[in-house]
């Protein structure tokens, strides 16, 4: 997968997700789902003091493992849902394309409150609940093999879509819109951006991007836990 | 259309819009699109102190006078994006199906701010992004006539769609829901609510109902001006 591969470059909502982080200097950092640690070093590259990656799988974190060099990288094979990190708090909350693989939102949320520093921010990107819904994430194309339209189906049935792609079958949980923003704002989050990213200037010369102005397939937000105040 | 014979009972959305109005209980209110006047007798019923319908129609409002014995309520014709209150400011801005046919959601809210209270609420519905990309607004259907699913397409391309709705052709304009939730972070707004209503158990038996399941249709987005603090 060219994300893996490439890295950062190689994603095309890194632009749009880029321009939400806050200025890392002195800050620290849970990296959810880190996969192959990109995040983590990029967090550490632009002067984090800490940073955690955490994901389910050992064979990612071995490759997380031999691709960082900075001490203040740390990773941690876990749960994302369940994860916890006991006496510590932290500025930042950060999850890339991974938070669709857990069931509920809302427990993620219930642990993120209990290390996230008031005041600190949870940014994540998620995959876009218009691309999830059907389970199908896959274009309508016309007899002679043209695009046609994204399809759309079941998006107010919540729950796991199986979804094949290169030939592995994953589960993926489909939420609306509306629980992503009503379970932060319930958990008292402030939510400071809403960004569906749209392909950048760089990559519209790769394959089937300019058709990603047709859909919208990811979904950014950042939100921050209110200062409890005075 | 059933949502103008039968008022706020014969609209599916009505509920979940309901379940975000504030206590009315002396307040004031101005009505963007005010239409026959459903919600500005809503709010006058529930205690409101004073309401101002705004359409551009004047048929509209004619019929919405006729409705109305309230004289705490009163009509005046013009343009939402640009009607304003000198010296006035309210307590709630609420707005129903009305903001998708303004070209500048931006444009709107910088009027809003000239005659809403620091700490006064932005109440309003539109046609989901999802239902206003393609243009087409209506469902893919099966060769046997079956609903199959619906159509997006264009999502990044904002701007006008004709549409036809009963022989009639109307402008509406596609915004993404990116634009709505950024513009209002934007402009200073709190984001307090995001909601796709789904459809009411109370009208389900009515014909297509059940598919409303299968797509979002309609979105609510309930927003606070802060009061500017200390």
């Amino acid at each position: 997968m060219n994300r893996s591969q490439r890295g950062l470059a190689g994603a095309g909502e890194w632009p749009a997700l880029q321009a939400l982080l806050p200025d890392f200097e002195g800050k620290t950092m849970v990296d959810l789902g880190c996969g192959y640690g990109w995040h983590c070093r990029y967090a550490s590259d632009h002067g984090a003091r800490q940073v955690i990656g955490v994901d389910l799988s050992a064979k990612m974190l071995t490759q997380a493992r031999s691709l960082t060099h900075a001490n203040n990288i740390s990773y941690r094979q876990g749960d994302l849902a369940t994860v916890t990190f006991p006496g510590q708090r932290f500025d930042l909350v950060f999850s890339s394309l991974a938070l669709h693989y857990l069931p509920s939102f809302d427990q993620v949320l219930s642990q993120i409150e209990q290390y996230l520093q008031p005041g600190g921010q949870f940014i994540f990107s998620v995959e876009h609940p218009l691309f999830t819904a059907s389970g199908q994430q896959d274009w309508i194309y016309r007899a002679d093999g043209v695009i046609d339209h994204f399809p759309v189906d079941r998006y107010f049935d919540e729950g796991p879509r199986e979804v094949t792609f290169l030939g592995t079958t994953m589960t993926k949980y489909h939420r609306t819109l509306t629980t992503y923003l009503e379970t932060l704002l319930a958990h008292g989050f402030q939510i400071e951006h809403v960004v569906e990213p749209q392909p950048p200037q760089a990559l519209l010369d790769q394959p089937g991007m300019r058709d990603e102005f047709r859909r919208p397939m990811m979904l950014l937000i950042s939100a921050r836990l209110p200062v409890t105040c005075c």
